[in-house]
């Protein structure tokens, strides 16, 4: 016997590109989903100041709604998508959703890493949930795997491709050997990337993706301002090239380890052994690497941007609160945010890594030589050396030559000590280029 | 505020490698997973005939018994878990334990696509649930990320490497070049295959998956007998050769589509371009790629055998049957194989493919264009052709020489007919070489 189909009130807050996907789904979706969950999905309202998206699209303008407290005092709506994203009007219009015994669900990256503890606290107190698969990875259902999936595991690690924007251009390097400037204008042309695309090239994205999956994943609380975090927008193509020779492939990873003294968190773009599944990872695509303790490697693959993606991630939060899965995991499970303890965040010059370093010499006898003392001076022990036959440069490259160092594992803070050292005595002539190798390798069986 | 955590009662009925790979998970991570999921999990029972394994593993004699009828009249036990494997005992003890009202897990995908629907239906009619993560993928949340994270999706294609054991022999066969004995051989000596591996290298294995994970992507009841299968165990490494040669990679390919005339199900060993994620699939990794509507391409990676991945499955269906998660999909979800349509399963003849054709001929003139021929008469236009310079053979061998054809898109069963008349002519000396071609490009973007 089947159950009479429940009906489920929606209000979607925000039509730009990924609320608009949503209202989209849910109207055009509707017999679909009524099939596959058993629900009667009924968008109420779009909330927005501005609904030329919503018109453009075609969206029924009875769904359009200017207060929002028309839609919080309404007692048929149990589902509040907050998709305005940033952390001042977001922030405010989730809490008062949330207080209004709302259940919501939200794709804001950005809020949920900087106050995800306080908002899952909040909706805790009044009874109701807060869902965000949409707020990393896009259409790869990565917060379900961990919060059920992979539940049974202790997770040793997490290594993300969560950026697609980073990952086009980063693949447009690789690949056609771009530069990062003209590959960065063939993303914003091709509508990957943002005319102002700060966030994502910095890594200040991908560094608000692997705070909230980081916390899940090990059940701690993150401090996102102690996320060491460099972006890819002063890579140059010679370092691409290099890491290529040397066998690696160049990608931003948001990495999560669990070490003994604690968790090593950071957003770097590093080496990868070209073996491994990441380094495959093509154009705007992400990937999100999760080593459970029982499963060893397990990789999810999709989408990581784009509306239609996103809307995907959204509905199954919209069905999974309306059917109570969400309030079962979340009053169950000890991984939430609100009642994680602290984690304990390793400062990023103890961390041990092989390194990558490319230093720009005078063409000239002996200088490798006193190179290699420096670094054998600061405990850091060459694993291999790359360096051509000078070309004559004009101008100011006359004389000067690329050498490239990768070392065995060493300690940051030394190669960073080692580094200053190097410039200082002039043995290094420009700041060198130092990347992280990280040292996954292909599967092993 | 917390609940105190809730004791679950566990039976585990064969204590095998996965049987007591799971009862060790439970025991050895009860803090953790009490810890994550705030449930206590109280494993009461082993029951087995024969217990030298779990004695090997060091398990509680305590819980060893050997009558099912104690464990199931035992208030106390509120989930059984089945690891017999096979279609007989495993069958009658399941439908046992479901009539007693005790919710089951289980790997078996033998039985699940056999009798799925079956015992979906017994379970409904107990009220009770029956959880199958474990029975696709091993350690890789597949079946999750049909009935939850991927919910939203209309499913429009499934392509699964779902056996370990015949990717392991494949990538050995690509990567050294080994026959498909040496590979055989060589699994069977590191463990990744059975002493008697027919039902892996025969694609049967392959196909029980297929049924499972098809059945919920499409919500449709597939006919297990119907879809047609075939292995690797004929498979040459000369074709390996030529479809390295060609830009493809041979993976054994668990397949189902939604056309608009039904649904094609199939496992083959086929060509896959070498830019396709799953080509890039090693040893004994299993991958999942699930196309949806909204999401577009998605994969699920991991370990597809074992212990230890599987009993993260097991112990993630306990988790969800203990808290009440798999009750709601359970009831409410409108993909399960009790509930679903008969799915139209499309005859393969009717399937429009391109094909890898590899015919050995006499060395002598105009024996391409007789072959192109009887191609074109039966509507098959040739996309490429690789024929090398004849190699002097010997014997038997002597003056015939392969000849490589692939096609255009052609009816399967329009290919077939083709064969055969090339057969009847004596154009192929022998019974030529067919693989279909599967076109999923690299990643568009």
């Amino acid at each position: 016997m089947r159950k009479k189909h429940t009906s489920i009130g929606i209000a979607i807050l925000g039509c730009g590109t990924v609320g608009g996907a949503a209202a989209l789904a849910l109207v055009k979706d509707k017999d679909l989903l009524e099939r596959k969950t058993g629900l009667s999905l009924n968008l109420k309202y779009i909330v927005d100041k501005n609904f030329d998206n919503a018109v453009k699209l075609g969206l029924n303008r009875k769904l359009f709604e200017s207060k929002l407290q028309t839609v919080l005092g309404d007692p048929a709506v149990s589902v509040v998508v907050e998709l305005i994203g940033g952390t001042t009007v977001a922030k405010d219009v989730i809490e008062k959703a949330l207080v209004a015994k709302k259940n919501v669900v939200t794709a804001n990256k950005a809020l949920l890493a900087h106050s995800g503890a306080a908002l899952l606290s909040l909706a805790r107190k009044n009874h109701v949930t807060l869902a965000f698969e949409a707020s990393c990875g896009g259409g790869i259902p990565i917060i379900r795997a961990l919060c059920d999936g992979m539940i049974a595991n202790r997770i040793d690690a997490l290594y993300g491709i969560v950026n697609g924007t980073c990952n086009y251009i980063l693949t447009q390097m690789i690949g056609q050997g771009q530069s990062y400037q003209e590959a960065l204008a063939g993303a914003q042309k091709a509508g990957l990337a943002e005319a102002n695309p700060a966030l994502d090239v910095s890594g200040t994205d991908s560094a608000h993706k692997l705070a909230i999956l980081a916390s899940l994943a090990f059940g701690e609380k993150i401090n996102f301002d102690a996320i060491p975090v460099r972006g890819i927008d002063s890579l140059q193509s010679m370092d691409v090239e290099f890491g290529r020779q040397l066998g690696y492939v160049v990608k931003l990873l948001a990495m999560a380890v669990r070490l003994e003294s604690g968790l090593y968190l950071c957003v770097h773009p590093v080496f990868i052994s070209s073996g491994h599944p990441l380094a495959w990872i093509p154009g705007p695509f992400n990937a999100v690497s999760v080593y459970g303790h029982r499963t060893g490697h397990t990789m999810y693959y999709g989408r990581g941007a784009g509306g239609s993606p996103t809307a995907s991630a959204i509905v199954s939060d919209i069905v999974s609160t309306a059917l109570g899965t969400q309030k079962l995991l979340f009053r169950n499970l000890g991984i939430w945010g609100d009642r994680a303890k602290k984690a304990k965040q390793i400062p990023s010059g103890e961390i041990v890594s092989r390194f990558y370093l490319r230093f720009v010499v005078s063409d000239a006898a002996g200088v490798l030589a006193k190179i290699a003392a420096v670094l054998g001076r600061n405990g850091i022990s060459i694993a291999s050396v790359l360096q051509k036959e000078g070309v004559e440069g004009s101008g100011k490259q006359r004389g000067r030559v690329p050498v490239v160092i990768t070392t065995h594992q060493a300690k940051e803070k030394n190669v960073r000590k080692a580094l200053i050292s190097l410039r200082t005595a002039k043995l290094a002539l420009e700041n060198p280029v130092c990347l992280h190798i990280v040292d996954e390798q292909e599967e092993s069986f």
